[in-house]
């Protein structure tokens, strides 16, 4: 039974109450995606995990713009790294009591629209990077005006929207671990982020014992990579296989649940998420196999499938395998990122609402 | 409408009849395969492929053995190469009217002998090369007995197991040929050698257009070393994608029909091939899309499917991709090698009698 919605209502931390931060592994601890720190803002560099656990330190907004641009972060790390970007501008002015006139104000204010522009140009089509530093800079306005100090105001506004965000993971999770059954085996696709591990920590802590089986998601092994480490990481069993074995290991019994994050959701119950989640549900759904998947917030824009827009990336990706070519340059190939499994392929949606069926998602203004 | 077993029955070569050999792409060409030349073992070199044709040339038995063993050929390379580094031995020895004892008979074949025991030992469990070096060393037996020249016996029994086997491609391929349209998709998985790339070559001479998806095939890439390229030489359409891609092909209606070649299919119509043959065909059975085995030979052994056990191979390999690590040596993987797709998600068997119900196959002795 989940208690998220509750906990909620009466506006208890979830994250707090979870524990959240001890369990988190490496490389999904906020901290380590990107934090700000004597004046330069440190991002975790996922290019090189997890053979290493490295980092690109930046002092200076173009620094920072380059690496979002370079692909040093993914996830919440562009974001992340765009509004810790902000105290590198506003941490070189004074605090607020030695502003000596309106214009030393609106010079800061000034550069921290610029700052924002370069790095929303690193990502153009990263809206979370445009939402959040808009968020934030409204924060850094209202300071100004204020007359209170900005770095201190930008640094509060970036916790309270942190601590928003793992509350809701915590509260997302508790819902999905409730669902996990003692000695469940549980398929995932590519990286599911932080929802989806503290769910498994949290069953795990619960007592459940479980298996975890990641497909190595091609092109970019984001499952071998990210997920497998991660979840071996919070002391879970987890099994690395190739994109084509899921329907084999689920004809073994091994698979109880198929759990993913979502990219997005459409209001009439369309999943979008990395190529591969749509036929590991077909599959699933062939094995009477449950599959749930992450909400992360609704979309008034997405009602319905025809609102989605597949990316297709450069095909040249698709002949090459950390770098190296797997075939001769002259053969076509396509690079479709995401696909779409309809409501017909998915069991729940995990929301902070708990777990919805995804023919009712219309009922909840938010999710 | 399939005029394969007609064929057969009035003995005439499909394999001649269709211009087979001016058709087969580089790497199904039997003599880049493996042949006999000046006294060498000349082997197509499978693991420099696509990025060079290049070949390995043995002047021992003994090295045509380290070169199957080293995986320098697959498919029918290996029993091909074994069967031609017996004329190593036996072109060593002059012609049969220069015998001047028994005991030098004796010695040929005691060397022969010796020649099938390395070679066997060189894959242990592929039955082709046990069956096939079984079958010339009895022509070569008989060939001491008639006092007639073993090379020559060799040479000529090579040569009619090779005019057995493309005549039996032929009739598959153009059974399969006939029921491919005009505009067709179709996906494929892994390397299905020569049977199916002729289906696309027959019907494309037809005068057919087609495009064929070819999944890479982790984790040796065989689709996309070995199917893409070998495709795109017969002048046929072929797009490269990922193992995680043909359900969202699939959705886009692209493919109209799915064909692989089989391992392994049971009396009773389970299919047996490269892992990730299942996954596809249950896609392709919620997207309407008919699935077509090649047979290649009934095995009296496997008439269920519990008469199967998958092979379970090093599960080192699935941590690389090729030669580099996907991800650190802790991690826990699998490497099923094989999966099983049950009669139901199989709309037909390619035999040489044509396209059979997977739930008839025990209606004929052979196929």
């Amino acid at each position: 039974m989940s208690t998220a919605t509750n906990n909620l209502t009466e506006g208890i931390s979830s994250a707090e109450r979870e524990g959240v931060y001890a369990l988190l592994p490496f490389i999904l601890n906020p901290s380590n995606i990107a934090r700000f720190e004597a004046g330069k803002v440190i991002i975790g560099d996922r290019r090189a995990f997890p053979f290493s656990n490295s980092f690109v330190s930046c002092e200076t907004v173009d620094e920072v713009a380059g690496a979002i641009k370079n692909m040093v972060t993914q996830g919440s790390g562009p974001w992340l790294s765009a509004v810790h970007a902000l105290r590198i501008v506003a941490s070189n002015y004074p605090p607020a009591d030695a502003f000596t006139d309106v214009g030393s104000q609106e010079e800061l204010l000034s550069q921290l629209r610029q700052a924002r522009d370069k790095l929303v140009a690193s990502r153009p089509t990263n809206t979370a990077i445009q939402l959040r530093l808009a968020a934030v800079l409204s924060t850094a306005t209202e300071a100004v005006n204020n007359q209170q100090c900005v770095d201190d105001a930008i640094a509060a506004s970036i916790k309270l929207i942190l601590q928003g965000i793992y509350d809701d993971y915590a509260t997302r999770a508790r819902a999905m671990a409730d669902l996990i059954e003692d000695g469940d085996g549980i398929l995932t696709n590519c990286f599911a982020e932080a929802g989806f591990i503290l769910a498994l920590a949290f069953a795990a802590r619960d007592g459940k014992k479980i298996t975890v089986y990641t497909p190595e998601t091609r092109p970019y092994l984001q499952g071998a990579k990210l997920t497998a480490p991660s979840i071996q990481e919070i002391g879970v069993a987890v099994t690395l296989i190739t994109d084509n074995m899921p329907a084999h290991i689920m004809s073994e019994g091994k698979i109880q649940k198929y759990i993913t994050a979502a990219d997005l959701i459409t209001v009439d119950g369309h999943v979008v998420n990395k190529i591969g989640t749509f036929q590991n549900a077909i599959a699933a759904h062939a094995h009477n196999i449950p599959f749930f998947a992450f909400a992360w917030g609704r979309d008034n824009t997405k009602l319905v499938r025809d609102d989605i827009v597949i990316e297709e990336r450069d095909p040249a990706e698709i002949r090459l395998a950390l770098g190296m070519p797997t075939t001769i340059d002259s053969i076509n190939a396509r690079y479709p990122t995401f696909d779409i499994t309809p409501p017909k392929y998915v069991s729940g949606i995990v929301t902070v609402h708990g777990v919805l069926n995804p023919y009712m998602l219309n009922n909840y203004p938010n999710w």
